[in-house]
């Protein structure tokens, strides 16, 4: 045999094998629906607390529906870009009907949220503007901040005060403001009617990322926006809307909204757009049946409303010695600090021998010694569900604290 | 009324109107199928030569059937990160099919082509480390290199001479060379076997992007790599072979396959995978059909094949006193340069009052004075199709040229 000559490609398994040692090695689950909130988990059932399925609407029929009567008139791919010959009749009828639902004037739907926030803020800002960003935004706010090139202001989590100094201090004349609505591994809301203010203030542009809130927030799952009283008449120019459409909505893609002019320019300047194929239009008619079962699921949003409640009042029981913390969320996302990363897995660990699935989440995702479980609700969890959830728990607990000395 | 302050969001409508004065204003088109290559566009029955679907899968029953028949088993949407709850079966399924196509040892499927390759470029290399680049590589492959802090070394389009300089002139440890195999808005092949054995020779790793070559170039549409010889047992470890999933394929997403731990690498580390949601497995199982209508379809090649001669031989009798310029290509993207965007939009607008769409590209998606008629053949055209396409440029030909002055 011929000797192999050396590489740094040699260095690829040697450091998949430091990672593994660091107990970061991320492993994918083959994963099947078997009804509710319960997933086949490489065969063994399980009960899930890890969907974005919010609103449990992902496996509804009439979704399913939608997308089988779409392929009879359109097939399956677009077949190209939406500024060439991809943007179908059930894409433009979608935008139309995502702007009246967020009551925004104008919207823009794309193929991912990922490509979307990656694609138009370098559209929006570059050299020379100044981009002021939220420190736990999501990686694709952070790669299209890094993408655009404009200087980068990062301040600390919903720290209104500190951007407001740094936002004072800038001269840039272009400035840009981007944050998470709901950030994704702690569940809590920012405040939106302050952001904004301060951009108004400073003449900022303002881009929130709604993906944890859209569908879930706000009158009839209008987002966080519209929450905050800050659509419709009361819509500012200064605000981009974006959410996902593959979380609540139970689909895919993402759009984006707000003023008639700057969404025209994206359309024109947004290159993750103009140079990618458009979404089919099977999952754009799915969405459409989508958008009119979240404006009517008051009743699933009050059903995962008391999910939420009865999840938070069980946690505030746990025994305060095991110094784990229940991060404050109004939403579906619920984040239970553990502490270290040994012992985040471990109780994941736990929690999987008796059939639930909640991920731990680790560094660098999030800080370093704010391991935890991000515990994801659904309308799709019962009671029973939530039940059963808080008892491993309390039994998990129970186990883990150390033996009280005798009197 | 009060009045609305000055604002830097002032400028956007007046940039807007500057873009259209430079007639450089894109207008998106409303379609809908209406059987073979024709489509509804804004209502108007036109021949489309505008398409990715290469081998007019999009619209094939099959795929339409996998779809629906997957909502059965899966719903519609992932629910989540492949990484954590949203790698269905499906997708499972289709990453494996995927990597046995292609013939190479692993893939990893991904819902979209542009994510793809801004996601992995950083993946695999970063500060300190050098990446070589095509000049006329898709802006996908640009964004992704400059997300990667790599420095970028970019060569003039398949100048091989000049990239082996540049490889030669680098000390830079880790080395990625990133090239499309089919140029998109030039249809030529790249050398692959050269391109290849320079990165051995170099030490660096390929990747190539076959967006437009898969399905269509190659043994049972392989690819291009695999028409280069260089799959199955004559793979390279160095060669890391990316294409998208929605032209003829005729769905959506993309892939990424080669080496065994180069691939668990990226499924570690890429950011716009691990932090987005996972393509629906209804397009999985789609694309699951598709993989075995392309390995059948080399009668659909042969049809293709002969369009595009037939297509080849129509042009070279145009008159040459008008200037035009037939690029070189066996591919199934056809350039005809005209030169400047006036004229080219005018041959545009002449064949669209034929009801025959074939779009004009203009810079800067191409370099200034090479604005071209991009004319893309599928084999859903007939060769009357390919005619009426044909007789309708010989017609705007005529009427082009100057009137020859009396003998």
């Amino acid at each position: 045999m011929s000797t192999v000559p050396a590489s740094w490609l040699d260095e690829i398994p040697a450091r998949l094998a430091e990672i593994e040692r660091a107990h970061l090695l991320r492993r994918r689950r083959v994963v099947q629906p078997a009804g509710g909130a319960r997933l086949l988990v490489d065969g063994q059932p399980m009960l899930a607390f890890c969907s974005n399925d919010y609103l449990g609407l992902a496996g509804h029929p009439a979704l399913a529906e939608a997308a089988r009567e779409a392929t009879r008139s359109f097939g399956v791919g677009s077949g190209g870009s939406p500024l060439v010959s991809g943007h179908s009749a059930a894409n433009a009828a979608l935008e139309q009907e995502l702007a009246a639902f967020v009551q925004l004037p104008r919207a823009l739907y794309f193929y991912a949220g990922y490509a979307t926030n990656t694609g138009i803020i370098p559209a929006l800002v570059g050299d020379g503007d100044a981009l002021f960003s939220d420190a736990l935004n999501h990686a694709c706010l952070i790669d299209g901040a890094r993408l655009s090139r404009a200087s980068i202001h990062r301040y600390p989590h919903a720290d209104l005060a500190a951007l407001e100094a740094a936002l004072a201090a800038s001269t840039a004349r272009r400035k840009l403001v981007v944050s998470d609505a709901v950030f994704s591994m702690d569940g809590d809301l920012i405040d939106i009617p302050a952001l904004l203010a301060l951009c108004e203030r400073f003449d900022a542009l303002l881009l929130l990322d709604d993906a944890h809130g859209f569908g879930v927030l706000g009158p009839q799952g209008r987002g966080s926006l519209a929450q905050a009283g800050l659509t419709g008449v009361a819509a500012s120019r200064r605000v981009l809307y974006m959410a996902t459409l593959g979380k609540a909505a139970g689909v895919a893609g993402a759009f984006v909204a707000g003023d008639d002019a700057l969404v025209e320019w994206l359309l024109q300047k947004t290159r993750t757009y103009i140079f990618a194929t458009a979404a089919p239009p099977l999952l754009a008619s799915a969405l459409r049946t989508s958008l009119s079962l979240i404006e009517a699921a008051d009743d699933l949003r009050q059903h995962l409303a008391a999910r939420i409640a009865q999840l938070r009042a069980g946690l505030a029981r746990l025994p305060p010695a095991l110094g784990w913390q229940l991060l404050p969320s109004d939403t579906a996302v619920q984040a239970l600090v553990i502490g270290s990363n040994e012992a985040a897995l471990a109780v994941m660990e736990s929690l999987r021998e008796q059939g639930l699935w909640v991920p731990a989440i680790r560094p660098p995702t999030v800080p370093a010694g704010t391991a935890r479980l991000r515990i994801a609700l659904s309308a799709a969890h019962t009671a029973e569900d939530v039940d059963q959830l808080l008892q491993a728990l309390h039994r998990h607990a129970a186990l883990a604290l150390p033996v009280p000395a005798a009197a």
